[in-house]
């Protein structure tokens, strides 16, 4: 196992701890609470709070959103792993700002259950909230089941629009309408070329040929819907398009903003070489891209592989995807 | 060789096309120079224009840099291979706003020899053009033979210092001094785990045991100065900290600030971990963290590894440093 760590049973606090060290001007922990964080000028009074959380190892996914026109606290597990419902009420209570809190994650069954234990908690303690829970992965369920489909790195469009319209005062039912019309109009396919390594497990979560890829594979290492030959970029790309365009579905006409996200240890260069095909697939079919990210925004530690997220805009949506916003992992100065 | 890409001798021009697909709000091509990239708005009347170059397989370097408060045109080679002169001429030519042109780039011979050719071209046409040469890994060289030195990722302090000096229509002569001035109080160590496969090789571009770490590998596998058993981070932290902070030296008192960038499949999480030692042992040799950035700011494609750069600042680097800037891998909303 070729990872800079130090005992694998304390990965996570020591990433907290480096983090902290790296930005102290931009987040704080929860006192009594080690695995929550929250904004350091948490609460914003008269804003709702959104809060997210899961599993560690998908960084900038949690902790990377917390920040102004962004989230407001995190709580997070050890890695793969639901955070605890205290660590989430912790939190709650540290963000709300007298608007009630958002939770904001997505659909794994740990996670839910205790962002609904900490609801309740938050209920008895006078604190509104609401769920908004992502579920974008194409590959996951059919559409037809897409209560049973993951959450995957579209949340991040979620994360971005949902707090950019908190920002504006909009009230806790107006904040999740925005974010819950985020979630439905979100689709994401991912494809791995290589597995990860839990550190506390020390060996690579599933197995896969030098030869092969797996479409749909999901960021935990789930089982996707194919497994064949790699195929060269602008064919995988195809694959992906179709998969994503065609699920929604997304028609001519349609505004998109297009996520282009790497795993882990696929290089940006990569990650261009399928725009590049992506944006000719979606030119072609007369759907318009409105803005397009391109960077590690949901990854699976060192898991080489790519996913393709696609977000049918509307006028709201543009306006506030493109609000300002800032947290250590997408915007350096302020 | 896992990769998407397509034909491995087009990687980079592909590479190029998406990235001119993502952001055509930002970047474009020199017109008949398929390799050259300055900003959309070059050249800006009155501001001393700043390219840099290189080989290609280092995202955010070279190409991620250009942009409001940092760059305003680039030239990319082949991968690992120095762009040609012709390509930074006509980069040169496109972001001369009337103020000259700094050369900001590396310190390899091919890179040099072509910049070189480049500005005896300009100086023919007219355009005053000066260097200013990144050399901060101090595992290339000894202090005493640092014009010997490579040119890693201190660059980037280097990009947002002179970037936001040129701002300031400060004249050629002062982004020059600027410049110079961070790369002298720049010094940076990497820390190599895995090789990288440069796609029309095929192969890896080194060897390396399952259980073994090189301190002070180039990014391009240049070799290092020790090849170790992996140790724990704390440790690997240590050496690296040691070896930067002992060079230039850096002392009590001094104020800095720190970089610690992963090389390609390093996961942020372990990039914390080492950041959380790294600000450790900075606080007790009573050298003051003013910023800290960690994420990928110079890769070698899916290279395992990290670096540490530290800089020493002055209260114009400060200001400098914290100047807004923009571009699609440092800021993404504007």
């Amino acid at each position: 196992m070729k990872k800079f760590i130090n005992d694998p049973m304390n990965v996570v606090d020591e990433t907290i701890a480096g983090l902290l060290k790296a930005y102290p001007n931009h987040l704080k922990l929860v006192t009594g609470s080690p695995r929550s964080l929250v904004r350091v000028d948490a609460p914003v009074k008269g804003k709702v709070g959104i809060c997210t959380g899961g599993g560690s190892g998908h960084i900038p996914v949690f902790l990377g959103y917390v920040g102004p026109g962004l989230l407001d606290g995190v709580a997070v597990g050890n890695v793969f792993s639901s955070p605890s419902s205290d660590a989430m009420f912790a939190a709650t209570k540290e963000v709300n700002g007298g608007a009630g809190v958002l939770y904001l994650f997505g659909n794994y069954g740990g996670d839910k259950m205790n962002f609904e234990m900490s609801a309740e908690m938050a209920e008895m303690a006078n604190i509104p909230v609401k769920m908004s829970i992502a579920a974008d992965d194409v590959a996951s369920a059919p559409r037809s089941e897409k209560e049973r489909r993951r959450g995957v790195a579209g949340i991040f469009f979620a994360y971005k629009i949902a707090g950019a319209k908190a920002d504006t005062r909009a009230d806790l039912d107006a904040v999740k309408a925005t974010s819950d019309r985020v979630i439905e109009n979100t689709c994401t396919i991912g494809v791995a070329l290589t597995p990860c390594i839990i550190p506390a497990v020390g060996k690579p979560n599933f197995t896969i040929g030098d030869d092969e890829m797996e479409v749909g594979m999901g960021i935990h290492g789930e089982k996707g819907i194919e497994r064949t030959k790699i195929k060269p970029a602008d064919e995988v790309a195809a694959i992906m398009a179709d998969r994503v365009v065609n699920d929604l579905p997304f028609k001519r006409g349609d505004e998109v903003a297009v996520l282009v996200n790497g795993l882990g240890a696929t290089p940006p260069e990569e990650l261009f070489i399928l725009n590049s095909k992506f944006s000719d697939i979606l030119k072609g079919q007369g759907i318009k891209v409105f803005r397009t990210y391109v960077g590690e925004y949901a990854t699976s530690m060192e898991m080489a592989g790519a996913s393709l997220s696609l977000l049918r805009l509307d006028d709201e949506m543009k306006k506030l995807l493109l609000a300002p916003a800032f947290s250590p992992f997408l915007l350096q100065w302020k």
